[in-house]
């Protein structure tokens, strides 16, 4: 059922042949193909199994037989596109927006969350006719043209990066490593008045705001968990401006914070974005995505005259899947299950922190954990290429993490939602010992780290 | 198993609450309910089947069983990203290459045909760093916001719509209602020389053409087939001001016209593009999409250092879905029927221009047919609102039929590839009727029309 129909090496040498080389495949030196995977595990070619510690589209787990036949089930049947009326469609408008608040109830059905915070900044500029954009420094918000432009993440790669004149990056509420940290008596009000500056600056030189963008939680830009307060006084900014809020959860939601649906609730029941931006999770690998906005915002952009049709989006087999996926987060309990995990690995985590100089700062909410690595606590150094040791020696053990954020020394866990406490023990015994043995041989002691030294 | 969940009021009604304004339904009035298709029929809630003559997304057929089957293996098996090594990733692009002139070797998937057309973009962009781009009148290459500024056919909406200044719009090669007609004695050079002017003027304000674009047959534009040699013409000027020619076969590729796998091949084994766009039928519903280039063009999009990774792009689930439509259309001879019953259709439409003065003119390959309604055969008055009237009496009589074009003029056929001579044989009759009604209201006698007269 699963055999190969080439040997390793032929793959290998195909894809070199036929698949554009900018996409970096994980352990380029000795790739994995993976041939197989349910729940949390996935299996190369040889029955191998790896335990999967960052898959956040496989949400409910890879394979889950119930998403699974939904969309086996409505591909038999039907699978056109939405100038028809179709049940599922509007079922699962109302059920996405039942978890939402009453005031984001206008669902737009897209294929990649690229295209969802495409169409986000659309009707922002539309809604008034602004044009500014403010981002965070180290954002990632998709892969298209006008998503590069907001994503430092991506345009400082370029050598020859010439920054959007309409684009304006405000600094990462990162309270370990940013501007204002943990020591700052407020630095929830200290990030959003840096927004106001920028606000104020771009007023100065006739621009206008359309929006503010962020993820609830910064993910590629290093597992980074903005101060609360942040969103509701960024929000007060851009709105005086003008200007709407957009929350991308891409990357977050869906239960993945455990204790709310969505990672924008965090900061508070007083807080309620413009515009929410989906993907990732949101059929557990479908390529399908959304955008829920308001009334308001939705009129605005219908009044410009200029229709929006998506060929793929909102189709009868996207909308069943997605649908699976919200029953099955309901029916299995994600969410509480993302939080009461979660809990454990943090804990169990914040335990190894204890013990080893190499971990900084853990960081995160439910499944969504960072350990950032550093090579000095007081001064922060990015303990970067130990970073990526932890990385390659976690896959020799048969274990899949990654590393992110500006300095790529950010552990990121963010695994199928299925995880279990068996997992964790396993994973935090395995970088335990790693990064006992990096320690060993950089000659790094807590008792010399505490006391700023090396 | 096709149960309603909802009657049909509650559906509109959740609709109009729940899903963006922007997307028109078909029939807004009387929308239908879709709830099941099969080959080139679709089925509402009532059990009543309507002919499809417009769904080129379902292009093996709605709901093709080795489709659908390819489809729920590879998902209940795996479906995750390509940064793991996959066979049928490497086999499907190994494939579609055969289908292509050997130069174009390398593949990027991706989740939608705008998707594709916005990287391509980012390709020829990146290729030599130029910025322009010369795109064609009445031209729709997606919904993205890079795209909105290349597609006339969009931004041509909007009231206050400005056009991007790296953005040059040269006239359409529609030899019925264009700059040059049929009765020219090379509209193909002076189609081809007006792209010259255009580069020319960029040049003269220190510009630099990065990539001239067009769908190989121009489908909401009004169904426009280029005069051949008008593209070798086009891509000799481009290519010597250092830019690529980028033929979009979102809407036209995998077959459909017939004659050849893909509809810029209509233009001579002489013609290569240096990038291709495709999307729509590439999946038969499922959401995917793929550009592919030259060594050169990756060669040096990768060397700009940025990576490009699509979440969804190239799963398994697509690649696999994928394969299963390129056999399809090998193992059924798809692209021979197309041929031989496109060529049918033609004929019979032909007789039918014969008898009734609102046929303007009848063009098409295969199964992309377009049929031009005026009020008058020398003026060329489109008859948009005769075509309205057709589209709305055909479907009272269950057959599904658009009108496109900058006049919204054209009745536009692009079926299931497995449309039938029969269905050909029903439409043609039904269409025959409609006009004979139609020119008797309006007092259209062919002769009067062929006078000049009305």
């Amino acid at each position: 059922m699963s055999a190969e129909i080439f040997d390793k090496k032929t793959t290998i040498d195909l894809r070199k042949k036929h698949i554009g080389p900018s996409c970096k495949i994980f352990f380029s030196d000795d790739p994995l193909k993976i041939v197989r995977a349910k729940g949390q595990y996935m299996y190369d070619e040889k029955g191998q199994r790896y335990l999967d510690c960052i898959n956040n589209v496989a949400h409910v787990g890879h394979c889950h037989s119930d998403v699974v036949q939904a969309g086996a089930q409505q591909m038999q049947l039907l699978n056109t596109n939405s100038r028809f009326l179709h049940d599922k469609l509007v079922l699962y408008a109302q059920r996405l927006q039942a978890k939402l608040p009453d005031k984001l109830s206008v669902c737009y059905f897209v294929n990649s969350g690229s295209e969802a915070n495409d169409l986000a900044l659309r009707l922002a500029k539309q809604f008034r006719g602004h044009k500014d954009v403010i981002t965070l420094e180290n954002a990632y918000h998709g892969h298209v043209s006008s998503l590069i432009d907001i994503s430092p993440y991506k345009f400082q790669q370029l050598s020859d990066a010439e920054q959007n004149p309409f684009v304006h990056v405000a600094p990462s509420p990162d309270v370990y490593r940013g501007k204002y940290r943990a020591n700052h008596p407020d630095p929830a009000s200290a990030y959003a008045n840096d927004v106001k500056d920028i606000i104020d600056k771009v007023h100065e030189k006739g621009g206008k705001i359309a929006a503010f963008i962020a993820e609830s939680l910064q993910s590629c830009g290093g597992q980074v968990i903005p101060p609360v307060g942040y969103f509701q006084q960024v929000a007060e900014h851009v709105r005086k401006a003008g200007g709407v809020f957009i929350a991308d959860e891409v990357q977050v939601g869906f239960g993945r914070v455990g204790t709310h649906f969505w990672a924008f609730q965090l900061q508070g029941e007083d807080f309620v974005p413009d515009i929410v931006t989906m993907g990732k999770p949101i059929g557990n690998g479908h390529p399908m995505s959304c955008v829920v906005t308001t009334k308001e915002v939705a009129q605005a952009f219908m009044s410009s005259g200029m229709e929006y049709f998506n060929t793929f989006g909102g189709n009868p087999v996207s909308s069943a899947i997605g649908l699976a996926v919200l029953e099955v987060i309901e029916k299995e309990d994600l969410q509480g299950h993302a939080l009461r995990v979660g809990r454990y690995l943090t804990n169990q985590l914040e335990k190894q922190k204890e013990k080893h100089p190499l971990i900084g700062d853990i960081r995160g909410c439910g499944l969504f954990v960072g350990v950032e690595l550093v090579r000095d606590r007081l001064k922060l150094t990015p303990a970067t290429a130990e970073a990526q040791e932890v990385i390659y020696k976690l896959k020799e053990q048969h274990i899949l993490l990654s590393a992110d954020g500006p300095h790529r020394n950010v552990l990121k866990f963010k695994p199928p939602m299925c995880f279990a406490k068996e997992d964790i023990d396993l994973v935090v015994e395995k970088i335990d010992h790693i990064l006992t043995e990096l320690e060993k041989a950089l000659g790094m002691k807590l008792a010399n780290i505490l006391n700023g030294g090396n």
